[in-house]
């Protein structure tokens, strides 16, 4: 089986393809950069949509759902983002097929055009705060914190499952508040959200960080964003929260009274992930054999394949089976009993491999004899025959050291490849020896930013929350960097940043 | 509060669109057609949505996603679905926009069209089977069972809040299997879990029953559905569940090779429910005074509000409430506390009366006092003063009764309005005077129902599943009905039928 993908270091890009395949996370479809979301790849986009949805709710966000069109007009009222989202949009410009009156099937009905052409949403802040406007009149009204879950396109030219797609899943949250400060702390906390979530349960250590002006949410005052770092030593924007300020509000007109009466435009932000989180996940942990997953994602955490001669056997072990997965089953713990018929054992390890279960039980009718069974971790290939006492437990241990694991391993590569680089030399060589996030100075300037990027295709990832504060000079013009240290460039792979 | 919204008697569906919008669950949005689900609505359709999918789940189905995306030419590929869906479709023609060169705005890019069309979903059985072309080949890998949670569009001319929108929200469950009878058997087991939600969640009997051959989905070869009486005598389509035969899969050739290696066409199934859901809960339970929402879908269970003088008699009440709300919750009560100083008891009341909260719990300075509390119930709006002591035991007894009441309420006119009519006479009587469902005879041609449905503005809702078998006579046409005992026909208001 683990021949069938091509390995990391023969092609990384095409051992990303064959893996979600072969796992069965996704699909091509019929339509250009469109994907099919296979089942085993839903279960885990709702495993990890379930854990942020109940983050949102806690820190008192609500769900809602706003139209998927959005009137060609209302694109224009903020000019950034008009610029940002106009050139990728799917437009819809009539509302009905008719037969062709010449027999070639059924064509586009002239007659049917509509007045205003309509985009499908490719974020929704223009829609949102047109709606906003009649929702928020004073300060009681006020912070309005709502997310949304939907499906949004952006006609992409290249396309790559899960990490670009011309559509896409995602969930945006767009808050509206009384102060700057306020839309500020939001703007953070979503942020942090976003942090924690990628750390404690994708087992993904990030950077956390602001951008460039040049990589800005088109419309936003600033975008803060999480960024990971994958294998091959390239950066992957995970999250992005945006503290837009009072430009949408101005847009669209959105003024509350305060509580002396007094008129004010609305601060705003706003805040996504999106499906593009299962490339990270995947990208991040699994290898030449398959997927690794993380336990606490897995949509299955173990699963048991019985090893038997005969129905007797067979008998046998599947009734001890049953009380093995109602044990499993009352410390939550997720498990497939896989005692198909018609597939060989080692078939089904090689399956429950590339699919990147945590554990696997293997158990035989020799082993029930000595009330033992055989545990096999996914993450680091080790086995150990351990006792059928007890082994509820056994398991929730293994599955939370095996989450630790995962995590600990992203963590150490992550740290051993951000690199300081203090001239232009070292950058270079960095870019090219060693990859991974560079920390070094830059004079602050877009035109310094645009000139890194055209010699060397690196770009600036973030400015992380927490770097260094010191005197410095600019890498490539040698110009002063007062208390900028610590950028990330990451050499710019069309398709695997953005 | 109360006078806010028209009453039934003086105008039915202004009723129903004031309600909807003083309740707080939708609202209209600047795309014509299109609504806006706010909060309160949304959580309502997540309660919905968490009850059916855990069903789904338990039946062995699996969630997956597909494009939004439709091309133009699959539609062509199912005769009669093409003819169902190909009038009232959103068409995609270009992807992309640019600044036109006259200075007028953004403009559609006349460079980006698109070579063939692209049709935003009105519903997924063309993509989808294009794909299960792909996923199966042999009988291991049937039965397939797949549902789907989206979006979808269909051009409306003439829509309604929930109940006729253009763009909705919706579960569309798509099943492959290697027999008739065992697709048959699935229709029929999806058809029975949307009647018990209806019946168990939301409080509402439904008639079970297949569908005229007019008023089958496109495409499919039986149409079975559960139809739900309104409080105007009125019924709605509130779930269908479709036997498509071999028709998708002979358009899209999709066959399979059973154990003897024979080929043979796969056997096919969907069915979905949609927020029109909401519109049914809506219209079956609510007064003039608003919302009535059963407990077991209410986003909000209790609501709890203080009577009080002053601060002291704030602090203590609340820290009182905060035992309450924590005994509450550990028995999975959704409960929401009011002490927002800014409104008045008299205007919470009216409030959460409109919003349709099942309990509201006043609470007083001399209630603590007394250590009694006034619970207040929605649907009969009867009142009763109770002990502090185990109050979230009688209030889990009181939820419980509270669910029993609305449905026995809505049982009892549902059965109070199937009537049988024998003779053209009665019939137009019943029409006129009564309405609900009628059972009569019908000679099972398409022409007589057309017929009657230009005569009367009535359609056959459906053939109910437990009908009567018995000799008959059609009571427009008198040709004999030999066992079509039992026919539901209804007036057809445009908006509250389909």
């Amino acid at each position: 089986m683990s021949k069938e993908i091509t390995s990391r270091e023969t092609d990384y890009s095409q051992w990303y393809n064959d893996l979600v395949i072969k796992a069965g996370l996704a699909d091509y479809s019929a339509v250009r950069g469109c994907m099919v979301i296979k089942p085993y790849g839903f279960a885990l986009w709702e495993n990890m949509r379930d854990q942020l949805d109940k983050r949102f709710k806690e820190t008192g966000h609500q769900n809602a759902y706003f139209p998927l069109f959005i009137p060609k007009s209302f694109l224009s009222k903020e000019a950034a983002h008009v610029e940002g989202f106009a050139k990728e949009c799917a437009v819809v410009t009539h509302y009905r097929l008719k037969n062709d009156p010449e027999g070639n099937g059924i064509i586009v009905d002239p007659e049917a055009k509509l007045e205003e052409e309509l985009i499908i949403r490719p974020t929704s802040e223009t829609i949102i705060w047109n709606t906003y406007k009649t929702w928020i009149q004073s300060y009681r009204d006020l912070p309005l914190l709502i997310n949304q879950w939907a499906n949004v396109v952006r006609w992409e030219m290249r396309t790559r499952l899960f990490l670009r797609t011309t559509e896409f899943l995602w969930q945006e949250g767009h808050t509206a508040h009384a102060t700057a400060q306020e839309a500020i702390d939001e703007t953070l906390q979503m942020l942090n959200i976003y942090a924690e979530f990628a750390e404690e349960w994708m087992a993904l250590p990030v950077v956390k960080g602001v951008k460039s002006v040049n990589e800005r949410f088109a419309g936003a005052v600033d975008t803060y964003c999480i960024e990971a770092l994958m294998q091959d030593g390239k950066a992957l924007q995970s999250g992005t929260s945006h503290f837009l300020g009072q430009n949408f509000a101005k847009a669209f007109d959105v003024k509350f009274s305060d509580k002396d009466n007094k008129l004010d435009y609305v601060w705003a932000t706003s805040w996504g992930v999106s499906t593009r989180l299962i490339g990270a996940l995947i990208m991040a942990h699994s290898d030449d054999d398959g997927l690794v997953l993380p336990p606490k994602l897995a949509p299955i955490q173990v699963v048991i394949i019985p090893i038997y001669k005969g129905e007797d056997q067979k008998k046998e072990i599947d009734a001890k089976v049953e009380t093995i997965m109602e044990d499993f089953k009352a410390l939550g713990i997720s498990v497939k009993y896989d005692n198909d018929d018609s597939r060989r054992p080692g078939w089904k390890f090689a399956e429950y491999e590339m699919k990147g279960v945590p554990v696997r039980m293997a158990l035989g009718a020799r082993d029930l004899e000595k009330n033992v069974v055989e545990l096999a971790r996914r993450d680091n290939k080790t086995k150990e025959s351990v006792s059928l006492d007890g082994i509820a437990d056994t398991v929730v241990k293994l599955l939370a050291d095996i989450q630790k694991n995962i995590y600990e391993k992203a963590r150490t590569y992550r740290d051993d490849h951000i690199t300081e680089a203090n001239t232009w030399e070292e950058f270079l060589q960095l870019l090219d020896e060693k990859a991974g996030f560079i920390s070094a100075h830059w004079d602050g300037t877009a035109e310094t930013e645009e000139k890194i990027k055209e010699l060397t295709k690196a770009t600036i990832r973030c400015i992380p929350l927490n770097n260094k504060k010191e005197e410095g000079k600019d890498i490539a013009t040698g110009k002063p960097s007062q208390e900028r240290k610590g950028f990330c460039l990451q050499r710019l792979i069309d398709l695997f940043t953005e």
